[in-house]
This record gives structure tokens, sequence and C-alpha cells, in this order.
């Protein structure tokens, strides 16, 4: 099993997140490439480090937009989307030369991850961007999604996450963050829940029903108060059943 | 002998210079990276076009400043300016990497060429990137400037270009621009001096003097109105001496 | 009857359209705020020219796309466009103050224009922002539109616009850009759809029907060849028919 | 005498310092105007508690460099600089008349403030955008700057400032961050050297030299740990004193 985490999200004289503490937890870092979020010296480092930890680096890409950190939709040309997703990857590839290593996967973030789980002309484009820049890239994204399944038809190998503090809905999709049950905030239970993606490969939907969840990797977040916390206690609950934490890349 | 000229410098609606023109005249295309200019979509066109025609690619790196063009100086701080190269270099690669090719050589724009001429910190953090990112790149700037000086220091192939257009000093500097004679406007005497510099490696300087010019590129413009024709008649002129205009790269 | 037309696109090195042209042709000018195009130099530059010539200047503010020229949908939060109109609104109005006048009124660009006449939170964040910053401003825009409503609606006046060289549905709709019929090319058949508007308050649709068009300003454009020819035709064929052409506000 | 800091200056998700904190504190808010930092949404709530609070509002100007934060020195043209100040004092004003209030005074930020104090053609830009923008907002400066100078030659007003927790050379400069003395750390010092500026109008130089400054108001600072608590004990110090605190606009 693998743990994913965003990170590198600060952007010049503005941190967010503790970079440093999540890169002793997960194991593979998706580093934002400066569209959304992230600045060159700050990609340096977190590859770096990232690096020299054995940490997996994917591409954390996502729309043109630092002042709204990438979370609100853009109705994106095709083309024009495509080549902004390339040219983040390339980006972010030449620090992982730099530090010895390379770009291992791609992951959408915020509202581009959310709109090319539904929206196949914008998951068509990110495919085509990684079709085009490194077909074996593999890409990170919600089992199921149209984003999945366009990328498993292109040929790329696609990596199923499964979040660790958001409820599910029976149909295997996300509770909406407005709605009840959209957040699992208990440390024990968010263990259990990710202790259970990795050993069952199922979860508990908010109405009850044991939904099949293949994942290969849980995503846990490093923004928020106490999130750093929640981390350790994932990778500590899946250690503690024995499950070998690895990147999948 | 090898003809370069900056392509690739509109931003999204905005277009500036004639790229399609252009890339039939020269044999080196300093392709703008989004810092300064060029937008992704833009970078991936002029690659291919390049890559097509047996144009090298260079990355045009510059400043992060869109609003002025990468004509201002900016005080960058080392780590900030050499990685902000790296990143430049690294996303137009992808474009030239999905075109077929590589990014062929490094040419710093605008402010950044100027400052980094004669600055010895941005001539160093141009010079740590070029090493960081891939040694065997050549850089292509004036002959017998900091830049130069400190990228033969590290170990770099460095590449010095004339300028079909300017007035030189006796110190084989250019005249700035604001001085007269900053400008060869007729384009019989723009074409006998490149031939000049081709065939016999000097310039006339505005004070009369013969100056040695080591040049293995000629540098045209194709943003101002004639430019295009203005380099065209640099490379006939080339041809009708019998010189060779290929790539140095 | 009012002419209007966008002004002040460039940004930076970039020009777009030929401001001191059209500005010899309408009455009332579309400034630029910077957001999604316009620089502080040529928003001064605009405001002082039309100041002088007695042409209004009103506030075109758009999403925060440079990239995209706020020509793509942008999924705002009602905050964020609300305050975002605000500043640009406040930003032009500094120029035109130093010009010696105001924002005369305010008209949305590209994108947020099109969405804000059709979706009831964009239009409800437009008219907010500028109830809040002067509601004494007009809002230019799509005569019965959402926005048109939600303006009148909150005290505003609303200014309908018609569109020299674009095609109807029997809706009162444009025709969209990708279907047959968008455009109308012939310099002959826009002077007389430009008068049908002006004296009889109607125009034809696509399908023959005699649409009634409440307009007090028609729109022409710039930055397209020809475009200024066409202008200056639309001009020329209404004060023909004794049209007095005055800035609206 | 007055109390100023730096406030606003997040940047969408990404936030710097504790506005709601030192808005408690200070008679005079700083306000960042979007161009190294502050985003509109920001702008708009900081202003309007100001306001609430009796909290006179400043135009923070800067570069327009948000990867740089407005810390490293730009060679703007002139135009571009003075068009680029008002600009962002226009902005900031639409908040503050949402607000109730409006601009009160124009303090530059970072690298403008280092460079207009020294530089004349940087210096005059700002004047020029004040003197254009309302001749009747004060500068708030370094005393005995080039900025000062040029501004009171233009007929502004101009307030000289203190810094709590600055070092000073005998010539009334300020000790540069590299040099040893350039940082007062022990709160009770700060405290101690703040009622000197405030009472006697001294400060005592790093090399002892007791060196006349006279100030109508002391920056703190905000945006580093402990700050805030800095800034509170400047506050009870000078109340202790007898000093009434008072906004200088």
């Amino acid at each position: 099993m693998d743990l994913n985490a965003d990170l590198g999200e600060g952007f010049g004289a503005w941190r967010l997140g503790d970079d440093d503490a999540l890169l002793t937890v997960v194991t593979s870092a998706n580093v934002a490439c400066g569209f959304h979020a992230g600045d060159p010296v700050t990609m340096r480092r977190v590859c770096a480090s990232a690096a020299s930890r054995g940490v997996a680096v994917g591409a954390q890409v996502g729309y043109r937009d630092l002042a709204g950190f990438g979370r609100r939709r853009i109705e994106y040309a095709f083309d024009d989307l495509r080549d902004d997703v390339i040219y983040q990857i390339g980006a972010l590839d030449a620090f992982c030369r730099v530090a010895g290593t390379r770009v291992r996967y791609v992951k959408p973030h915020g509202a581009l991850y959310n709109t090319a789980a539904v929206d196949e002309a914008q998951a068509a484009a990110v495919v085509a961007a990684v079709v085009d820049y490194d077909r074996t890239l593999p890409v990170l994204c919600l089992p199921g999604s149209v984003l999945a399944q366009l990328a498993t038809g292109a040929g790329l190998r696609t990596v199923g996450e499964g979040f660790a503090d958001r409820g599910y809905q029976a149909s295997g999709l996300l509770v909406p963050r407005s709605s009840p049950g959209a957040l699992v905030k208990s440390p024990d239970e968010v263990a259990e829940r990710v202790v259970r993606m990795a050993v069952d490969g199922t979860v508990v939907a908010v109405d009850g029903t044991v939904v099949r969840l293949p994942v290969e990797s849980i995503c846990v977040h490093g923004d928020t108060p106490g999130a750093v916390e929640l981390a350790r206690g994932v990778r500590a609950a899946l250690e503690r059943k024995g499950t070998l934490l690895t990147p999948f890349a």
C-alpha cells in the first residue's frame, strides 16, 4: 500500500502545510508545479528531500489559477489544458532530474481532479498530456472515475486512491463537502477505515453499505491543524497490521 | 554559421512577431518559456514546427515578469534565479520531447541577458542552472561577457553571437540603445556586416576600429516591421558567400 | 444612440486592436482593467485620450485570467467574483480621476459577460459589486439577460446593447459562434442592421423573424482585421440617418 | 503617536500574519494592494475591520511581483512604476469606499520602500503617483530619505516612521539586515527604544551615538512568531508613558 499527500503547496513567501513532517510519513509526494501553487525553489527542495528518503514524486498538476489555488473549475479548451499539464510535468521533472530521480506519476489537483473525474473533455486532455509526455507514467485518481476509464482506455496505468478522512456514498463517490458525513474526524475511525481499505478493499458508506474500493494508495492531508498527526496515525495503523508501505510507482 | 532569433513570444490571445516566417529563415529558435512571454500551446507549436524543419530549439529563459516582458532588471536571490531558469528549461524540454527533439541550448532573454553579461551573481545562477539541468547544453551569449567567462569556467560550451543590426563599440560591447549608432538600419549594410562577421570574424565599431568578434551565430529579430525581410536578407547574403547555415547545437 | 467598443486590451509589450482609431469612432470605451487584459500605463493612456475626446469610460471587468484573456468560464465563489469586480472598477477609476473624469459604467467581458447573462450567482456578484462601489453606475449588458434582470431588480440602471456584426436567434439571444449565421461579414449588411436596431429597435433573426431589441448602445469590435473600417461604416450609416451619437452615460 | 503595521499580506489560500490581532494594536494599517500580496477579498475584509475600529487604512504599494513578495528590486521605467502605484491605490480605495472610509496615506513596501529611500527616479515615480491620484495623501516613509525629500518638495505631507525592532546607524539609516545589530530582539529593549523615539524623538545608534529621529509613527511587524506580542508590548509601553495613540492621518 502507498500513502500519498500534497506537498510543496507554498508560493514565494507563503507557506502551506508541513512538507518536512509529511515527507517522514508518506511514500508518494504529489508536488505542486507552479500553476495553482508551488514555486521553483520549493519544488527543488521537496524533490531533493523526497528523493533522499525514497519517496516517489508525482506531478500535482492543476489549473493556472494561483489566486484560486486551483480550486475553482475553469472551462479550458482541450489544447490549452493538455499543454498546461505537459508544461507542469516538464517543469517538475527538471527538479526531479536535478535530484537524481524522475516524475513517477501524475495526479490532478483540486477542481481539475474533481472535473476530470466526471468530465470527458477535461479527462481526455489530462490523458493526452500524459500520453504525449511519457505513457509509462501512471495516473493517480478516483477509482471508477471518467479519468480512470479514459486513462485505462488509452493504455495508461491508473492507480486508484482512497481518502483517509472522507465519507463515501454507496456509489463509491465521495460525499460532497457540503453534506453531512463528508469528513471523518475521529483519528481512530480514520485509522480503522484506512486499514479496511488496505486489507479488505472496502469502505463503509454513509448509509451503511459496504462498498468495494480497489485502491493502491491512501491520500492523507497535511494542510490543516492536526493533519500531520492524523497521517502518522494512518501510517502506524497500517504498519501494525503488517501492511508494507511502499510507493506504487 | 548559425542564425538565431527569438520565437514564441506571444502569450495567450497576444501575438508578437511572425514565428512561421522566421522558422523559414533561422537555424536556431530561442523559444520563450512562459516567464516573460510564451504560453504552453505556443511553445508546443513552435517546438513542433522547429523540429519538423530541422531548426534547433533553445530555451529563451528570462525573469518572471510578464508585465515587463523580461526587459527590466530584477535583483534575484541566487537560488530563486537558478531555479526559475531550471523550471523554464524543463517546461520547454517537455514540448521538445513531445516533438521528438530536445532543448539544445540556453539563451537568457532581455534584462537577464544584459545583466548576466556583466553581473557575476546572476551569471553564476544561470550557469548553475545549466550545470544542474544538463551540462552538455551550450550557452548562447555575448562573446567575452561575464556569463561567457563563468560558463566556460564551469566546463560549459559557450557559443558567441553577433547582432546583425546593432552597432558595436571598440571594446566589442554593443552601443547602448540610447546612443547614436546603436542600430544599423540599412538592409545592405546589415548584410555586409553579417558577412564580415561570418567570413572574417570581425566587425567595424562606431569609431572605425576593426574589432575581432568570434561568433558562431548571428542574431536576427522578428518582432519589428520589416524584421523578417531583414532576416531573409541576412540569410541570402550569407548563402551568396557560400556560408553553410546550420545549427551550432 | 451610443457606440461602444473594447479598448485598452493590450498587456505590457503586447498590443491588441487599434485604440487610437477606435477612439475616433465610439462614444463609449470599455477599458480593460488588468485582470484579463490591460496594464496600468495603457489604462491611463486610454482614459486620458477618451476624456479628451468626450468618450465615456466604462470598466470592462473580467475574470482573473490573463492567459485565457477572460474568455474561459471560471466558477468563482460569490465573494471572490464580487470583490474582483470592485477591485477592477476601483483601479480603473483611479486613472479616470487622473484624467479628470470617472468610470461611467460597467460592462463584463468575455466569459463573464456570457456567464452573467444566464447564471444567477455570477450575475448577482456583478450586481453586488456595482451596488457596493457606486449604485449610480449603469450596467451595459444583453437586453433581457439574467444580469439585466438582477441589476434592474437591485435598482441599477441597465443599458441594453446590440451587436453590429452578430447574428441573432428568434429568442433575442446571439447565435453561438460555432453555429452558421453567427457572424455578419458584409459591411453593408452590418450597417443596415445597425440602422434598423437604432431606428426601429428590431433585428432580423437567422430564421427571418423580426425580433424587438431595445438597445441604447451598439457594440463594435476593434481587434480583428478590418474591424475599425467596419466600425467607421457603422458610425457613418447611423449619422447618415441623422442618429445623434452620444454616450449613454 | 501612531502605530503602523503591514496587514492583508495573504494571497488566496495563503495567509501571512495575524490581521485580526494586529488590528487591535495599531492605529494605522498598511494594507497590501494585490501586486506583491493581498487579494480583493482580503483587502475588503481588512478595510472593513479597520474602518469599524477607527484604524486608518494606508496603501501598501509595491512592485508587481507576487513570487518575490515585492522584496526584490525591479528597475521600473518611470511611467510603469507611477501607474502601477496609482492602480494599487485606486483598487484599495474602492474597498475603503465600500467600508465607508478612504485610503488615508501611502507607504511603499519592501524593495520599493528601500529603493525609493535612495533612488531619485523611483522616489519621483511614487511621488508623481500620489500627486496625480490625490495630493492630500501623506507619504509614510523613512525620515530624511530621498522619498521624503522629493515628496516634501512636491508639496506632499510626509510622515516619518521609526522601526520598533531595528538597529540604527549614526547616520539615522537602518543597520542592514545582514549586519550585527540589525534586529533588536529583547521585548523590554524594544519597548524602551520606542518610548524614547516617542518622548525624546531620538534613538541610540549601534555605535552609541544619540541620533535625532523625528517620527510621527512607529512601525511594528506582525508576520513573525511573537510579533503580535511585541507589538502589544510597544503599545502598552507607550500608553504607560501617557502617549496618546491615534492615526496620523
